[in-house]
């Protein structure tokens, strides 16, 4: 059992709780809590190692054995170092930190998702749920965009990071995707056309933009039209997270109409 | 200027920051930032009083002189006091006490939402700014609801409390409520039919329940019919902010298609 602060594990989950740029340096991310670690072990998401402590529960118990059993490296803590490692206000005793590792983007996307200067965390992971929900087959972050790896991100994605394929690329890069994809690209602005009046059951990239800055320069360069949710009341915008996601189930909607 | 922390304003002020009674037994809750001292004005919210530092930019100081010119208590407070007083990280330099104030239930309203044991602020205060763009009539909230007034659901409300009416009711007033209104009452369920083949055109409830505990026995019982927000992807759920989101913006969109 780990019981010193100074046991180089738990350094190196400190580090990931930082900056982007230690994750990047470790090639690694922490996921934190039974939902996650089931999520990454159900994706067969390769593991560096977990760390757990005696005030996990039953099923997660379960988890620690079944990864046990796929030679996981998985070691116990004392209860107060869990507790000043866990990013939560109540901690479910398991941390996993992974390895960095990227889904293919698949050969001929029909949704793509590009948020663009999200910052929020919390937005962010709301987008990502929400497309792996709307089965969105790539996501690609450009620069400006927070980290998706960050704890926060992955704690309100709720395992969307382990299905969906998350890229971070240079806005050339994007522009390449979309086009090789043949794609059609949208930008979420509140000036664009309905989305209700929008046909949008061929393939298409959806650009998201801040709500504090809206969408940069690049994103309406690579946009081939806005589109928006129409309101029909007084303020005169939605969160971005649900504007976003209310556009993602716009496009199953209409694909699902179209069948 | 105010300098001292002991003066009645501040304490009043640390008050309204604490818990749903504090506010209750002095009747105000707390608006901070330019955006919501400009909404609780423009809507002629009854305010107690204002404060502000000399951080506060052009816009907020001709809101302050605007609100001068109107007669309401406004004082000046040094820049430390401010800080330690805002619940943000980047204070803008101005917050008002606001009277606790209901706009009135309409009589036939045909859009009626009651988030349910959502105990998230920030889900709540997204599901009160959508209710306001979806031109919901009335937000009942029920015994185990957060409080609305707190300042983060006001914050990420963005302006919704002031004008949309927001009633702490028992359920048994919010069955009054939608019976004598005629409403149908839905409520928002993984194992409800699809909201795409749902009617929603008619005079309706949309109980919004939360993403931990599900719906209340209450909300069980109140409701005519389970709807859902389908999925094509592999995520069982949606955040509750974002489900109770797209099901307001899926009325709307039946609404106007049916025009």
């Amino acid at each position: 059992m780990i019981t010193s602060s100074q046991n180089p594990k738990l350094k190196l989950i400190r580090a990931l709780q930082g900056r982007a740029k230690e994750r990047r340096d470790a090639g690694a991310f922490l996921a934190e809590g039974i939902r996650l670690v089931e999520e990454a072990a159900n994706s067969s998401w390769p593991m560096r190692f977990v760390l757990f402590d005696e005030t996990l529960n039953e099923r997660g118990m379960l988890q620690v054995e079944s990864l046990r059993s796929r030679d996981v490296d998985v070691e116990e803590v004392s209860t107060s170092l869990m507790n000043s490692l866990s990013g939560t206000e109540s901690p479910q005793g398991i941390l996993a930190v992974l390895n960095e590792f990227q889904l293919p983007i698949p050969d001929f996307p029909d949704f793509i998702l590009i948020p663009d200067q999200i910052r929020d965390p919390g937005n962010l992971g709301t987008l990502l749920r929400t497309a792996a929900a709307a089965s969105v087959q790539a996501v690609l972050l450009p620069p400006e965009t927070a980290d998706a790896f960050s704890p926060k991100v992955l704690r309100s994605g709720m395992g969307a990071h382990f299905r969906l394929p998350i890229h971070s690329l240079t806005w050339d890069e994007i522009k390449r995707v979309c086009e090789s994809a043949n794609q059609r690209v949208y930008l979420a602005d509140m000036d664009g056309q309905s989305c209700w009046e929008t046909d949008l059951c061929q393939p298409l990239a959806l650009i998201i933009g801040s709500e504090a800055e809206g969408a940069s320069e690049f994103a309406k360069q690579l946009a081939n039209q806005k589109v928006c949710v129409p309101m029909s009341g007084m303020i005169e915008s939605l969160n971005a997270g649900v504007a976003g996601s209310v556009l993602m189930l716009e496009v199953v909607r209409q694909r699902w109409e179209n069948i």
